[in-house]
């Protein structure tokens, strides 16, 4: 049973940015905006293997994340999790594809580096609030 | 001389949410938007005294802020920064108003609960990030 509730699927599901902090191995925090998907389970980023998000959650896996809607910034969801795992390869590749459609509408991301691999971090959630 | 850049300062002066993440006392991160101000040197923030995040930064002073324009989420300001002073009293109190003035055209703060202090937070920028 996941912990997401109808209205964080909702804004997961949504054309909406999270901000997703991290802990850096200096015990400092760091935190950008990305995009992001769900299953109805978990809360699911992509990004490139080897970037300073994915090197802090394979350090230390707890994340925090926060997602306003697009169209009313006061209308907050937060999330506290844990990422439980870590996906490379062809699932990760097809999915930044899916994220770059459901983002900007294109069947391809069009911003892959050479040689970069992507990878998909499962985020079990442990605590969610809406605001 | 503050690390602030001109379009850091842009950002921070526009009717911007900030992305505030700070560490909680477990290590684990923490993250919320909240409204921004600048003096064209330290990052400003207007909290509540006894907030998570002013407990956080009080025990940790390390931060990190995602600031993206209201009008285009792909321009984006990160700054990591570190608390130097926590300022409570009239200042604090004139300055929650002048953020209410700043992002919702009102002369006073219109969401204090009873018995509420305001506390502003200054955040020295160590590194700016702008994309």
């Amino acid at each position: 049973m996941s912990k997401l509730t109808e209205s964080a699927r909702k804004m997961l599901e949504g054309k909406n940015f999270v901000y997703l902090a991290t802990v850096n191995p200096d015990g400092t925090p760091q935190v950008t905006p990305t995009w992001v998907d769900t299953d109805g389970h978990f809360v699911l980023i992509n990004t490139a293997v080897g970037r300073v998000k994915h090197r802090n959650v394979k350090k230390n896996p707890h994340v925090a994340l926060a997602i306003t809607d697009q169209t009313n910034p006061y209308n907050l969801v937060l999330i506290r999790g844990k990422v439980v795992e870590h996906v490379t390869g062809q699932v990760a590749e097809e999915h930044i594809d899916k994220m770059a459609k459901k983002y900007r509408g294109l069947d391809k991301y069009p911003n892959r580096s050479p040689g970069e691999q992507r990878v998909l971090i499962k985020i079990e959630p442990v605590k969610v609030i809406t605001r």
